[in-house]
């Protein structure tokens, strides 16, 4: 039995990963972490959980924690995992970090894009950008995982197995993405307000985004060359799901047969990247609440680009379910467990 | 392994049974019926069921299925089971009907209400009311179900325990509900377009919904006389939830101890019904997705009148899910196998 | 030209005042009050009224803008109004107060529900409870205009004609209410996030909702006795609109034909309720973004019944558009001017 | 005093210019044209309009339409207005058609993208295609009007301006749209019910919509070059609003300040564009139930590209909206009059 805490276990992210392991075989929460519920019963900040959870909230004690789990999830703000983690800490336990503090490989790179110094620059060697499908080997080994974003995560399967094969021009690859907006978080803020997101659509972080450095890191090396995108994210009136759109120039002599195969060679194996047949358009309702992500294209003969288009749900595979895959596989144990879950189309 | 059939599979109830019964380790299912999409895939119908679900849909003939399952789900519109079954085909297969075909044991009464003539009134007699928490003993000896509505099911369940227990005055029961628009079901029609129903909420069925009399008759059970109901339903912009707000006269000198003990000598031991602490309003988020139902109560000393309150996902415990929890007791296997799911907030 | 200042000009209903005033010909607005926004150009905080209003907003310095305005709008929380005007106030410019300060005559009463002291008791005499249907004349001469709650307004104007009718029995007056969640305010707090009012349902306030007593006050004097009412609210994922749905008992005897003639009685000449035709139920959606109140009924002939429906945009009829109803009326100009908007049914 | 008639009223964009036009100081309705609903109170249809229109839908009589009406507004299914229209009709009335039918010059091109055989090609050069603030003069003059489409209109406003100023290269134009729930229109079908489209997102017509041509037959007169545009739609869960995201590759050397000058340039002068300030990024809220687009843009330094912005609201700047302004246009009266609804955030 994997013992895991959470620290920011309030947060939607937090919220969702209890969801998830309470049907875990192999997994018991043995912390609640939520600086600002503590000691109010976990059930009383979320009423699903009643007469699931007993548990009361906790603070965000590492060290302590640290003697009591064999995983710790980190579902906290920007900097909280790397002024916290350390290679004591790491000694002790494993730690799954949701935030984007050991996402991006190059300190002086996340400073910019982030704006705040980075906590821990001697551990970002180590840590393991945890998109299973591309870094499996190395989060089997890992004892710090940088579990990735929501839009990353969608759009990185997305548009990868194309770069990888070499089918189209690195230099023209647009992602214009679409969240839900538990993506904004759980803070108390005037522009999450329910009145202030439904019947409305909006871009946000453009050219900006902070995102943005996570995918080119990762598209870059699928396609074993540097490599810029041009990434817009917009707000969307419901709760969950990413929806990402993408478009870039196919190489001359590029066919559908290659793209097609391409997507299948990259994830016919993979129990949660769904190919979608001819045709048939990814929609956020067929993979909500679960940890798929569903792929598709099209190829425009008129222009020459490929759209290629993928949604995934960004509280699950985009954060949570993720997160527990990863922990899967660092535990070996099969990466499915707990998991199993069926898309809520409706 | 139980075969399941299931009867209009299309639907938004019969694409639940679908959700859940894949999840559940005892059952399979042997017929996707859905007239409309015969020879279709059933995951090109609902593609969240893409790479889970291979089998075509199929029609509707009743009787090659019985040769095929233990237990048939009619997930039809009103008429059609008691238009197929027979005695002959119950000592077959079981049935479980979520239809209203045999909620109302007077066939006079039913075909009042909803004005078609009843197919099978010599079958009444030993159809089981399916409230399971109701009537346990006989769902486990019954060959045919009759599965109750989604709105008796949150009524009843919020306001029995009141009426067994002689706490409120039968004659004062006001039943205001609120359900979201799956309840209105997957027909193409105008009134549930999405613009036609987004951002705003109306009553409707006010004073002849067809719920009415079997609420009557199961509250009129549990006061041991006969009772008239007030029953008005809303529909509510959101995909699921039912939220019952019901109303009563309190008889002189109960206390709010004698409600709440009443509450919880009824549900105690249900797996599937959480009685809230004082001062928990039940909200619809919280029973999303699963089988739970939450009820609660507050008293207004000014007044003297009890306001019940009770919430469930209509189509898991209004409809699918009870189905399953009924399945389970008709063939001995835990009540709660297959229903784990946990309620997803957001 | 009426000079308009308000104070709180950039909550919901400071802003939907705005939007009414700016399509107003006879008023102007000279005060964009918002303690919060000081400095800032209030199209920043609303984008619609880019190129609309080239003001900043100003601080909540009544003297000071008393002397500019011939009207002060106070769309502010419970307190201030009170603790701020005066008679040398109302001297110089009349007020119309949004919030609740001087909506209930008994100061004792006020204390009880709202948990503070009155601020100015002595101003309570001559505040007139601005429901323009029911004291138009008083409000022709008043300085001081305590405008309606949102549910009171909808409440009111639904059940007052069957009390003033004697068609019902007052003592058993229950309503139960459905609102979108403007009605909510615009405070940055968790319960108003999108993922928090989004696909849910819950009552709320049960039995202790503080818009209780103002409802009480104005159906006592409908039925020239006091009576107690058993008002529930719901928080309903959508923008605008309340839905109320009530219940009394008939009197014996009284027929549809006396329902329906007090109804259109009361409203024949009323140019912002509108009686809808027997068989048709009032949608919130069919008065989005106007003045109107449709209000309807319906008998149950076997619960000896009456079911009371009525319909406002909380934001409208509710606060804004009733606001300035009542300035028309006080400064003597058509009681519709700026008011013609037409409802937006989707 | 305008007389105009409508056939199609019953549509979004029927019962759109039914609102905008009884708000129009200079134009009358004449005829409620709805093949589904004839000979039925118009506000039977639509509740909104009850006491505001006593007439009754009529048929698409067409020739005695023309013998009453100084302007017959078409909002009908592809193919109907140019089976309709005539030079012989056309001599007797003004046509605004709100359908694709006289959109896209080439008869040819329009029947590859529409697989219909256009009905009245004699008449596609005098069409004018009545972006108002494109061809002003040209509609001031026209008989029959070809009233953009929703994505178009929004799209071409956003794009046009650096194509006309050669500040982007045309070959690089992709536009990424989001479109509310009305502009799938009011057809009884699956894919528009409530439960499909709420809490989803998808794209649809990828590669292949049909208001490509007419988008790209626009931009190319823009660029006084023919041009190709990848455009794809996205259908988001709420009634109104068309946000568009369109990408290009800037020239070398164009400047923040040669972008923002371009814009200023073109819609200076224009009532119902707004550019709004660097840095405010457009939303669909600002501009809801209002004729105005909102615009702006931002450049990427690192990607050379520079992302514009532009959001309608699809029924009335997108449909009902921007024929009243062209008809404005046609009849000689000011452009704005009718149009001067503020929109409503909320």
């Amino acid at each position: 039995m994997i013992k895991a805490g959470i620290i920011g276990s309030t947060g939607y992210a937090g919220a969702e990963l209890v969801r998830l392991l309470l049907n875990h075989p192999d997994s018991e929460i043995v912390w609640y972490g939520s600086r600002s519920y503590v000691d109010e019963p976990y059930a009383d900040v979320y009423g699903n959980f009643f007469e699931l959870v007993d548990a009361k909230c906790l603070d965000d004690d590492l060290d302590a924690l640290a003697e009591r789990a064999d995983v710790i999830f980190t579902a906290t703000p920007q900097g909280f995992c790397a002024s916290k983690v350390s290679a004591e800490l790491l000694a002790k336990t494993k730690v799954i970090d949701l935030s984007a503090d050991f996402r991006i490989k190059d300190p002086a790179r996340y400073e910019e894009w982030y704006g705040i110094r980075h906590g821990a620059p001697e551990l970002l060697p180590e840590a393991v950008y945890g998109l299973t499908e591309l870094h499996r080997d190395e989060v089997a080994s890992a004892r710090l995982i940088a579990n990735p974003g929501c839009f990353p995560t969608c759009s990185i399967l997305t548009v990868a197995p194309l770069l990888e094969n070499g089918l189209i021009d690195p230099d023209t690859v647009i992602i214009d993405a679409k969240s839900g907006t538990s993506g904004a978080g759980r803070g108390a803020k005037v522009p999450n307000l329910f009145c202030e997101v439904n019947e409305t659509v909006k871009a946000y972080g453009v050219t900006v985004h902070r995102h943005t450095p996570e995918i080119e890191d990762q598209l870059s090396l699928a396609a074993s060359r540097p490599i810029l995108v041009q990434f817009t994210p917009h707000l969307i009136p419901m709760n969950r799901g990413i929806c990402v759109t993408a478009y870039a120039s196919l190489k001359d002599g590029v066919s559908e047969h290659d793209v097609r195969s391409a997507y299948e060679a990259a994830y016919r194996d993979e129990p949660f990247v769904r190919v979608l047949p001819e045709g048939r358009i990814p929609e956020t309702r067929y993979v909500r609440g679960s940890n798929y992500a569903d792929v598709n294209f099209r190829i425009d003969p008129r222009t020459k680009r490929v759209v290629m288009m993928g949604v995934i749900d960004n509280v699950v595979k985009g954060a949570a379910g993720q997160a527990v895959q990863n922990m899967n596989v660092m535990f070996g144990i099969p990466e499915t467990t707990g998991l199993a879950g069926i898309p809520m189309p409706f």
